[in-house]
C-alpha cells in the first residue's frame, strides 16, 4: 500500500506544512480517477489536502512512479500519491469527489458507503443529467453537491494526466440545505488556483454543459472526428448550432431560475474553435473501446424533455445512432 | 468494336428471330451501365430489343465474355453484347435509357446528344429528385419520360450482376405530352416481363420512393451497415420510422394529385426485413470511395421541402453527416 511509504499518514496531525494554509485541510476521496478525476485530486492534493484515489489500472504505476500533470497552468509530479484498490481501504472522508464515468453509475452502492460519514458531503463531477439523483437517492439529498466541469483533460499514459484547456467548475447544492460546506468545498477548490464559482441554480448550469456536449460529444463521437473537423465544415457546423438550438429549447421548459439565452451557441461555437483537435471524451472513450455516457447525456435530457412536450429530432437521432455504435 | 462480332448489326431489318415479337423493336442505348442500367438493358435486349451499351470499366470483359446476370428470376448470359466507348459510335436511338448515377448528372451534355434523333425518347431511371428536370432542360419536355425502379440489384465481377429482389418500374411522363408513347416503353418492359405501370403522377411515384431511399440508403451509407442491421435495433428502427414520416409530410407539400398515406412507412418497414443484409446503393458507393447521390436524394428533396415551408430536421443532419464523410 501506499501508505507505508507515506511518513505523514499514521498522524496525519503531526504533518508539518511549509506553506500557509488558508483553508481546513479536508480528507478527500476520488472515486473514478479517469483524467477528470486525477486531474482535480492531484490539484487538490497538492495545495494542501489530504486526497485518497480510489484506482484500477493505475494502481502498480502511480504506486511506485506517482502521478504527473502535464498542465496548461504549469507541470507538476506528485511522489507520494494515496492509491487503495478498494473504498474500505481508505474509509470515511469529509468529501468523495465522484469522477466516474456515468455508466459506471450502478457501482454508485458498492463503492461509496464506506467512504460516508455523518458530515460526508458528496460531490459529482461527471457528466450530463441524473448523477444528483441517483447519489441523492442512496445517501441523502443534504450532502449531495453537483459540479459542473469545464475541463479539457485526456489521460496519457498511466500515471499521466493531461490538462488542455479550461478547468473551471460551476457548484451547486442538490438540495439547497447547506450553503456553508458548499462555500467550503469552492474555497478548496478555489484554494488549489482553480476557478469555482457557485451557481443558484445547479439544473441550469448543467443544462447549459448539455448544450456543448450533446452536439460535440455526439457528433465527434459518432463520426470519429475532432471538434474542429465539425466546425470547419459548414454543414455540420450548421448542424451543431441546430442541435444547441435543440437542447436550449428543452432547456427552457426545465423551470430553470433563468432561461439559457439563444446567443450562447453562438459562443459556445465561437469559443470551441479555438479547441482544434481536441477529442471530447465521448470520442476517447469510443476509440479505446469503453461504452459511451450516452444514459447521461442523452436518455436522461430526452426524456425530460419529452416529459416537458418538447421533441429533440435530431438529438434522438444522434442518440439512436450513438446506441447503434455500442451493438458492435 | 462489338459490331463486328454481331452478323446482324449490318442490317437489322434482316434479322430473323425465332421468337414472337409482340411489340415493335426499338434501338435502345443504355448511359449508365451500372448495376440497374445493365440489368434492365439485359432484359430487353434477352426480349429481342436492339441495345446498345456505354460501357467504361466493363467494356474488355463484356467484349470477350459477353454478360451476365444471376437473377432471382432465372440466370441468364448474353454472349453478343454491343459496348461502346463513346455515344458517338452508337448514334441515334428511339429511346436512351438513363442510369447513370446522379452526381454524373454533369456528363449528360457530352453524353446524351448524339443519341437523340427528332422521336427519341429519354427515360430516366435515376434515384432521387431533379433528374427529369435536368434532360428536360437540356432536350425538351416532351421526349422526358422518368421511371422510379424499385430493384435490389448489385454489379459482380465485371460483366456479372446480380438481380436480387423486385425489379418493377413505375412509369411516368414528364410533362404529359405523348402517352403514347409512355405505352409502348412500358410495353417493352412488360414484354421483357418487366412489371410496369404507368402512373397519373411520377412525381408521387418520386417522392414515395424517397419515403424508402432517404433512411434506407442514407442510414447504411452513413452506419456502414446493411438493412437488416437498423431495423432489428429498436432504436434505429424508430428513427427510420421518424425519418419516413418527415419525408412523408415534405412530399405532401408538394402538391401531389393525392397525398401519400402515413401508412406507407409501416409497409415499406415491414417489406424491408426480408431484405436482409441487402446493402443499399449509397452504401456500397461508400464502401467502393465513389461519391454519394446526396444532392438527388438529400439536397433537391430539402431545398423542395423549405420552398413549401417544411423542416426535415433528421434528413437535414443526415445529410449533413453523409457530405461529411465525402470529405475524408
Amino acid at each position: 500500500m501506499f501508505l507505508q511509504e507515506n511518513p505523514n499518514y499514521e498522524n496525519p496531525a503531526k504533518r508539518s506544512r511549509s506553506w500557509k494554509r488558508r483553508i481546513t485541510e479536508m480528507r478527500i476521496a476520488v472515486v473514478g480517477a479517469g483524467a477528470l478525476g486525477l486531474y482535480y485530486g492531484a490539484i487538490l492534493q497538492k495545495s494542501g489536502h489530504d486526497v485518497y484515489f480510489l484506482l484500477r489500472s493505475d494502481y502498480e504505476v502511480i504506486k511506485s512512479d506517482g502521478l504527473t500533470v502535464y498542465s496548461i497552468n504549469g507541470d507538476f509530479h506528485l511522489q507520494q500519491v494515496k492509491g487503495f484498490r478498494t473504498s474500505t481501504e481508505i474509509g470515511v472522508v469529509d468529501l468523495v469527489l465522484v469522477g466516474l464515468k456515468t455508466f459506471a453509475n450502478h457501482l454508485f452502492e458498492e463503492i461509496i458507503p464506506p467512504l460516508v460519514g455523518d458530515k460526508t458531503k458528496i460531490l459529482t463531477l461527471q457528466n450530463g443529467l441524473g448523477n444528483e439523483e441517483m447519489l441523492a437517492a442512496l445517501f441523502g439529498n443534504e450532502r449531495i453537491l453537483g459540479g459542473v466541469a469545464y475541463l479539457c483533460s485526456n489521460r496519457g499514459k498511466p500515471g499521466v494526466v493531461h490538462h488542455l484547456g479550461e478547468g473551471r467548475i460551476l457548484l451547486g447544492e442538490y438540495a439547497q440545505i447547506d450553503s456553508t460546506s458548499t462555500e467550503t468545498v469552492a474555497a478548496c477548490f478555489r484554494d488549489a488556483g482553480v476557478e469555482c464559482r457557485i451557481v443558484p441554480d445547479l439544473k441550469k448550469a448543467r443544462w447549459e454543459k448539455l448544450v456543448w456536449n450533446i452536439p460535440f460529444n455526439g457528433l465527434c463521437a459518432l463520426t470519429l472526428k475532432p471538434v474542429a473537423a465539425l466546425l470547419k465544415f459548414e454543414p455540420t457546423r450548421r448542424l451543431i448550432m441546430d442541435i444547441m438550438e435543440e437542447v436550449i429549447r428543452a432547456a427552457n421548459a426545465q423551470s430553470l431560475l433563468k432561461d439559457i439565452p439563444a446567443s450562447i451557441a453562438d459562443k459556445m461555437v465561437a469559443s470551441s474553435l479555438k479547441l482544434g483537435q481536441y477529442k471530447p471524451s465521448m470520442l476517447i472513450d469510443r476509440l479505446e473501446s469503453r461504452p459511451l455516457e450516452l444514459e447521461a447525456i442523452f436518455g436522461v435530457p430526452l426524456r425530460l424533455a419529452l416529459a416537458k412536450g418538447i421533441q429533440m429530432p435530431r438529438v434522438q437521432q444522434l442518440y439512436a445512432l450513438l446506441l447503434l455504435t455500442e451493438k458492435d
